[in-house]
């Protein structure tokens, strides 16, 4: 029988070889936490089932020091995962299931992508949250069908990083109990011994956050560690932290304890000399029969799995009702009902016709779907009265005696925090969330942004304070290159809308989707009502339509948000001049984008110039308009002062449009 | 005479009269700290002088809360800066001295921008670095030229935001004891009573930082307040955070102590309530002479900066030297052997035609201009040996027995701090800080780059790692969209250079930036030399050049960056065949914008079709080459993979640039 150094050399060599066939990787990590690996992989700690990585109920695990991926793909591989040793050989090659950092839906067991730091224990947290949350709604007693951990391996980098502070400190608000985070306390980054720029109390720290903080674990004492778990799951209410004290790139007689083995293969000799002082005498790739025995975890997998079948089957037998909406939460799916609220939504909000500021607009989208859409969990980053994300019934988050209720967050001003909170709720399952701030603020959070668009999580980010428009809060507020910046990253729809209807229709349509993020962008002041056939209404999902037509146009007006309205009036005004125009009300680009040819040339007309207007940088809208055409858009930032004074100083009057539409026409 | 009631009173007039006037603006946060401006800036703890904002010994103040300006206004009208009663009464009307958030360059006094919270704590951190390493460079024995201090006032908002932990992490590594920030703790933010999102204990983290702290302080007790300022004097190497209990929006009977108050003005009748409530009998914008007297500081602000100016021309007199280059360093003027500098650099990497990767041309201009250019401050977010941003005898910096030396920092994982401290650098002047990254994750401080280019801020930010060049480590690393969105930032630079020469070419660009910031792209992998003449040398600075040509070309190559070569290659596929194209580099598109039109258009002559060839997405090119010319671009996610699989992959080969030209040309 495998010993336990075999099981965690096992860890070393595939790390140590697979990086160097690659001639890329991080072998440091891996070697330096393969104990702890197998303290929660190689046990009863970590409850998953290697043959069903989909199972509802299974731990989650998030190695949020990414790059180590090699260690997640060692456990992967050795617990029996559909992860094969060619797979291991394919590390980091084109299409492998063992890409440089672990990639969800890539990799069987991964559940979420990492390697910028800080966010996989940010999307800990969320995963966490929704755990929680889940269990609130759906347990009975003695019927636990929601129960599981959430672990995360950490280093330095992560809690350098600011992130990790805004995630931590909402763990321990929210008491995430089942959170059990170890740290991979090896003392070196990058640029090598830590202590010149990190040399912070952690135990302190987390301890001020409200976490249990179990200090100075013998990080590669699997008993050590063992015990350290049982004191983490003893604890219900609050999340723990696992300092365990490491050496990097163990194992590694020349290159242990040194960021050398942190970024780069070892060479052939250390790695020859590697083999030697832990007496791992195998060839690269070859894994002894009794070292995958010892980690095998196929039948237990299948044991755990099965016993939570049979609870859930007891639980379906009293419970259809809440067994069947579980069932749907969990595969994604939306209420068989979902058709018929979004036609009386549109049918709602058009018979109303209010000129409403956009922000409203889509409160009551909100308002429509939120009560009859279980899932859709809301949020804002200490904004919720301005971004207007909460609905007349919704219950905020809180908790009480450790249990947590309620479906509109107060987030705090924490927006990349927030926002990877998301993901990690969305890659959990169950919930839709989405959170708001101002359209400015997205910055703060970008990168989390990128990463559901990557991750393919269907969160709904909402930005509200969409422009100049918001006024006297002047140009650190006032959004100018933001729109273009959320259009640019791939799969982000990204909706700025005109009025009630189209709010409507964009939230519809970021509620539908199954792979893609969506930023709603609205306005804090008040938009104009357009009137529209049914036709048009229904073209609003196409992302860009016909709004405004004259026969024989001789230019178009492609305009957005709260663009729409001028474009409308200097099409009345092009009219009474005898000027035949058309207004494209364009409230989603990339979805525009995604049309057929044949619709889109019905739309943008080969031939007739284009005048795009819109409250923000001007070179995206070349795309649309050529070189011949025009854009009026803001190529500044912008200033503290009311709105019509700043949308006047910036050319955004019915007059600059008609010049500058004209100046077009031949 | 006014007694401390009235005094502080005042500032409460002024901000709710203000808010009220505009109708916008945030009352609760200048009522609720009135006080603790009254005991810093109402007696000689802040030494500053209102007749000279520029005095290069004041001590250095950053609203970080910055939504409360009026608190701030208040203060710089009332201790006698050029900002009247009319300016006071102009609050939030466009081109006042007022604006909504405090900014830098529009108001006397006012050191940096902030709104956008967890920033001003940062640049705070970054003027206290500023001010102790110029303290350890130029002070004498009894000649402390530099020695000041950096006050903040910050909220609970500031303390949510990621960036703070990022800032006050390092400022406890760097021991700036000069750095006092005053905490708002008034439990309340935009949503509400902050307990439910926002309940870490904040002196245990702040100690855990390494802080010192002083608890629990009544923030209306001026007493109380002069104590814990006297205490945080008192501590050399320390930061202090001291921990002022308030009550917002104090003194308005029915408003104070609730989120009312933050965002939104108390309204007329309510102005008329706290008048009544705190005593204060004046009309709006009325401000007793005795009121005036208590607070001016023009008579003691000369006092102060003579005492300097005194202390200044007896260092002069001794160490002339100095005193001449501390004078040049906070005019932020290069050395006068600059161009020379410049000159010689070009011609040597002109000279040595080395085919390197451009972060190690980089790092060779860095080697040619730092040791020469000692306002060259360097660093890395814990990336120093792949961003390549130190060099030959550069000291890192360090901390020992209370001194801090250095010009190479390496500010951990930590890229939003590490960027709006750069932001702060520069604020406080005698430093030119430069900061490097992977290119993705700019993304992380993509607020502060804003900031940066908003503030006018001559930071120089390097990105290597630019494109699916990097390779294995994937999507997560490989920028994709991330040059388009730094391209659109009003008053940033961009550089994606192609080879050594554009390399040195960029940094000298950047480092003579007076008033833009610069953001520097470079490659991991190697890009080939390119042979030029001087005239196309010089042209370089011009942001976009032609590198190649043939007579009476019939399609335009645009490229940046590592893909300038297989345009060269292409270009010269293309003349076998009998193609006459023309490639242009274009290593700074913002650059080459600002070029007359009659350079532009002799670079891209009208009617020639136009073929841009970019490792990026590919809408940002249409700008150059219209909707009949055409992009070979990215608009997906990379892969992890070598990256010679991955530029075949994604159609970078000179047989598809060859037939996409091919295509253009009719």
């Amino acid at each position: 029988m495998a010993t336990r150094t075999d099981l965690a050399n096992a860890i070393r060599a595939l790390a140590m070889d697979a990086v160097q066939k690659a001639n890329s990787g991080h072998p440091g990590m891996p070697m330096g936490m393969a104990e702890i690996g197998l303290a929660l992989w190689g046990n009863g700690n970590y409850r998953h089932n290697p043959q069903n990585p989909q199972w509802a109920n299974r731990d989650r695990f998030v190695l949020s020091n990414g790059h180590g991926s090699m260690l997640q793909y060692a456990m992967l591989h050795l617990t029996g995962y559909d992860v094969s040793i060619d797979d291991v050989k394919n590390f980091r090659q084109l299409h492998s299931k063992t890409p440089g950092h672990p990639e969800v839906h890539y990799t069987p067991g991964v559940e979420t992508t990492t390697g910028p730091l800080g966010q996989g224990i940010t999307n800990a947290v969320g995963m966490a949250l929704a755990e929680k949350l889940l269990a609130n709604e759906f347990n009975k007693p003695g019927l636990e069908i929601v129960d599981h951990n959430t672990w995360v391996f950490l280093g330095d980098g992560c809690l350098m990083e600011g992130v990790s502070h805004e995630a931590c400190a909402l763990a321990g608000v929210w008491q995430l109990g089942k959170l059990i985070a170890f740290w991979d306390d090896n003392g070196i980054s990058i640029d090598g011994h830590v202590e010149g720029w990190f040399n912070e109390d952690i135990p302190q720290r987390f301890e001020s956050y409200g976490w249990q903080v179990i200090r100075a674990v013998d990080g590669h004492d699997v008993d050590a560690l063992e015990a350290a778990i049982a004191a983490a799951k003893a604890e219900p209410n609050k999340p723990t932290l696992i300092c365990a004290k490491t050496i990097i790139g163990k194992g590694s007689p020349n290159k242990a304890a040194s960021h050398d083995c942190h970024g780069a293969p070892l060479g052939n000799d250390e790695i020859a000399a590697t083999r030697a002082a832990i007496g791992w005498t195998h060839e690269p790739f070859v894994i002894p029969a009794d070292v995958y025995a010892g980690w095998d975890k196929k039948e237990a997998g299948a044991k755990w799995e099965g016993e939570w079948n049979a609870l859930f089957t007891k639980y379906a037998a009293q419970f259809p009702a809440e067994a069947a909406e579980f069932t749907r939460r969990m595969k994604g799916e939306l209420p068989t009902n979902w058709q018929e609220l979004v036609k009386n939504a549109v049918a709602e909000a058009n018979a109303k016709a209010e000129t409403i500021a956009t922000r409203k607009a889509s409160q009551n989208a909100i308002q429509a779907f939120a009560p009859n859409v279980p899932e859709l969990l809301g949020g804002s980053a200490d904004l919720t009265g301005s971004n207007l994300t909460a609905w007349k019934g919704a219950e905020s988050l809180k908790v009480v005696d450790g249990k947590i209720s309620g479906r509109h967050i107060s987030y705090g001003v924490r927006e990349f925090g927030m926002s990877a909170i998301m993901n990690g709720i969305v890659l959990h399952g169950g919930f839709r969330p989405y959170g708001g701030t101002f359209l400015m603020f997205c910055e703060y959070a970008l990168n989390a942004l990128r990463m559901a668009a990557l991750m393919k999580t269907n969160n709904i980010f909402v930005y509200t304070h969409d422009s100049i428009g918001l006024g006297e809060d002047g140009p650190t507020h006032q959004p100018v290159e933001q729109l273009q910046t959320l259009r640019c990253i791939p799969n982000m729809n990204v909706w700025r809308t005109a009025d009630t209807v189209e709010s409507v229709v964009a939230w519809a349509d970021a509620i539908e989707q199954r792979q893609t993020p969506s930023s709603l962008i609205f306005s804090r002041q008040n938009l104009a009502f357009m009137s529209r056939t049914e036709a048009q209404i229904a073209d609003i999902k196409k992302g860009g339509y016909v709004l405004r037509d004259a026969a024989d146009a001789k230019v178009v007006l492609i305009a957005t948000g709260s663009e729409v309205e001028l474009a409308v009036k200097a099409f009345d005004a092009l009219a009474a001049e005898g000027i035949a125009a058309r207004v494209v009300s364009m409230p989603s680009t990339n979805v525009f984008d995604k049309q057929d040819a044949a619709y889109k040339a019905s739309v943008l007309p080969a031939g007739v110039p284009r005048l795009a207007v819109e409250a923000a940088t001007s070179d995206f809208w070349r795309k649309y308009v050529g070189l011949e055409g025009d854009v009026i858009g803001i190529d500044t930032f912008g200033e503290s002062a009311p709105a019509g004074t700043l949308f006047k100083l910036y050319g955004f009057t019915v007059e600059n449009v008609v010049a500058r539409a004209k100046a077009l026409v031949k």
